[in-house]
């Protein structure tokens, strides 16, 4: 099935006049020299610019946090650090990232439904903020705590009672193994307190990459309303309430942008009804995959130029040891093309249906399969966009031993 | 769905009388102590099993090598390399392995659709044999040999002209990035030839994971003939024909483990015909996950005991950053459980339903979903069988910063 929309997928942040894909301004030929192929280039401007975008859309009084397991690149986090209000993390290699981008403890919330006794120390001797996901999680973290006259800053991830649709993956509602279900919370704020920990917020994460903005508003409203009914009964004014985000990017063929002003607007509605209700209390809204993800490509050398039985293959030196999302290895049940291009060769038309393959012993290392393209000759360059969140991180880099890509920020 | 089936099905290497789980001979708690946990432990007394029963199988005069990718540790490949004929490697990474390892270069097969320059280069330099998989790789190496004055000792990878049914992946048949067609063989012998390359052999690989022993000697007597035709006509005597393997190994409930000596009868019957044909010609078997596989067991901490709506979870340290396969997305369209135990609790009875879930703040990170299990508590070892091949190098390692497991050979 030849699909040629694909070819004309390029997201609007990299459309440019040239032959040759610039990103950060620099030519990605000579980025390419410069550090090796494959290599994922993260453009430090257009992440600026998706900030920018958030905090006008989003209500003055919320912050926004960014998760850093989208993409825990060091000098991403360090020049992230400034621009967003706080870090969420899921382990002790991630508390270390981010305390050395230089971002504050206090702004550093700690996440996860697994968390060794260790991290839990780290993490309360750092002074981050933990998330509690679960009364074992508490109750170690009060042994911890009574060892060391730390007293810990917690906050309480729920699980809600509702279900978002919709979503490209659903974390709340039903049994989970994330948080603690709603229904146990009063139990859970009692325990807290009676562990003389201080609660700095609550959590409800209902789902992520949602491109509708009144499901995200849905979902938003509900989580708030949870989470309102819970602190009046309970008394607590935190100061924070992490409403997760889940706003997701377009990678296929037929997604539509978020409407963010949309998701804004009924953002801004909650805002009002939290300060009504709690004003010491602000919204948080945690983001990873809708900062990063549209900044950044991947980008790998076409080794060889095969034609099999009449299909022609472009083979390159990178795959799904690098980007295994882009191989649709990553939770997609049906593989789907992310956009690319002949990155060197951005003006020439569309004449030929290939498939992009890595160069893995391995039919599932394919990049894009079946797409129109520019006849693309050896030493190419092929770019696959929508590559700055769950990249690098979240591929078999050793597998089959070509090692790790270069990564850099321009 | 609750499989009941699943708690029954340790494999036969493991099956032990005892309450926690050991291997090759020691306690997995005493080794979890050792090297901390999530650990990977291969035991080399299964391994020398799988290849004394290989040897006594096949064929007196065929060799048996090993494919790299299933497992690279350096221990096992050091531990491996004088039980079997040859290592077959993928990339310029697992050739340092094999070379490390002390296996003879001339006993080292390249194979792979996409090599850069460098690799070929390397491969040429150090002697192994480098498996054609390209008029484009020809090109190149044969200029890298101009310039160095070596002769390049090579095999050609063909495509086949036919298709294998019943094989967990299909590598052959149709258009593939493998290999070059075979109808385009006879030209890329010549070509092989008017270079002044040594052709050591050729190498037809039909599919991967099957546990259909007529499936498996259909296919490798179809390999056989074509390479018989392909000889004939060309007049060439290779050292050896290399017909893969593809020999699978029961992952999910209702599998049946392969019919080895069936598969072995079937290939006396190949070597005899090869043995008429052309005299000096060997076959080779390369097999990666059929060695290793079932030596390997994934063994992870439960950190957390959970119940949310009525559904149990067991949270542990380990998850699918390393162990991708068993979380059901290393290629999987549906996601099944591989085998799993509670390795210290190997005589209790099974009584409860639980799903054994990963630390990652995503639902992709499973281990077990829905198994019956005896009761485990914080702090019991959890086990996965069949985790000795495409374990820790095929899995996201970095993923959200949990760092890589330990790995073991006993």
């Amino acid at each position: 099935m030849t699909n040629k929309a694909d070819t004309l997928r390029i997201p609007a942040g990299f459309q440019q006049p040239g032959t040759v894909l610039l990103v950060g301004g620099q030519r990605i030929d000579t980025l390419a020299a410069q550090t090796g192929t494959p290599l994922f280039a993260y453009d430090r401007n257009l992440i600026a610019e998706r900030v920018d975008r958030l905090r006008g859309a989003l209500p003055e009084r919320a912050h926004l946090t960014y998760a850093v397991k989208a993409n825990p690149m060091p000098e991403l986090l360090a020049w992230l650090a400034p621009r967003v209000d706080g870090f969420d993390v899921a382990s002790a290699g991630e508390i270390r990232r981010a305390l050395d981008s230089g971002m504050a403890p206090e702004r550093i919330s700690f996440a996860g439904p697994g968390k060794r006794p260790e991290e839990l120390a780290m993490a309360l001797q750092a002074g981050i903020t933990i998330g509690l996901e679960s009364r074992g999680q508490l109750d170690t973290l009060a042994a911890i705590a009574r060892e060391t006259g730390r007293t810990p800053r917690v906050s309480l991830r729920l699980n809600p009672d509702f279900q978002v649709k919709g979503s490209g993956m659903r974390m709340g509602g039903g049994p989970q193994p994330f948080g603690v279900d709603a229904e146990q919370a009063p139990a859970m704020l009692d325990a807290i307190d009676a562990a003389g920990m201080t609660l700095a917020g609550l959590h409800i994460f209902a789902g992520s990459q949602n491109l509708r903005a009144d499901v995200i508003a849905e979902a938003q409203q509900r989580s708030l309303d949870l989470a309102l009914g819970l602190l009046r009964e309970s008394g607590h004014v935190p100061e924070f309430i992490n409403l997760g985000g889940g706003f997701g990017i377009p990678y296929f063929p037929g997604e539509q942008a978020l409407d963010l002003a949309s998701v804004g607007e009924r953002l801004a509605d909650m805002d009002h009804q939290l300060e009504a209700a709690s004003p010491g209390t602000r919204l948080v809204i945690e983001l990873g995959r809708y900062i990063v993800g549209e900044a950044g490509v991947y980008i790998a050398r076409v080794l060889d130029r095969k034609t099999s039985r009449g299909h022609t293959y472009l083979i390159t030196d990178g795959g799904m040891h690098h980007h295994l999302a882009a191989s649709g290895n990553l939770g997609q049940v049906l593989r789907k093309n992310y956009p690319v291009a002949v990155g060197t060769r951005l003006q020439d038309e569309p004449v030929e249906t290939v498939t992009v393959s890595g160069p893995l012993c391995t039919p599932l290392d394919v990049l894009a399969d079946r797409v129109m393209l520019p006849r693309a000759e050896v030493d190419d360059l092929i770019v696959v966009f929508q590559s700055g969140a769950y990249g690098l991180t979240a591929s078999p880099t050793a597998f089959l031993g070509h090692g790790p890509a270069a990564e850099i920020l321009v």
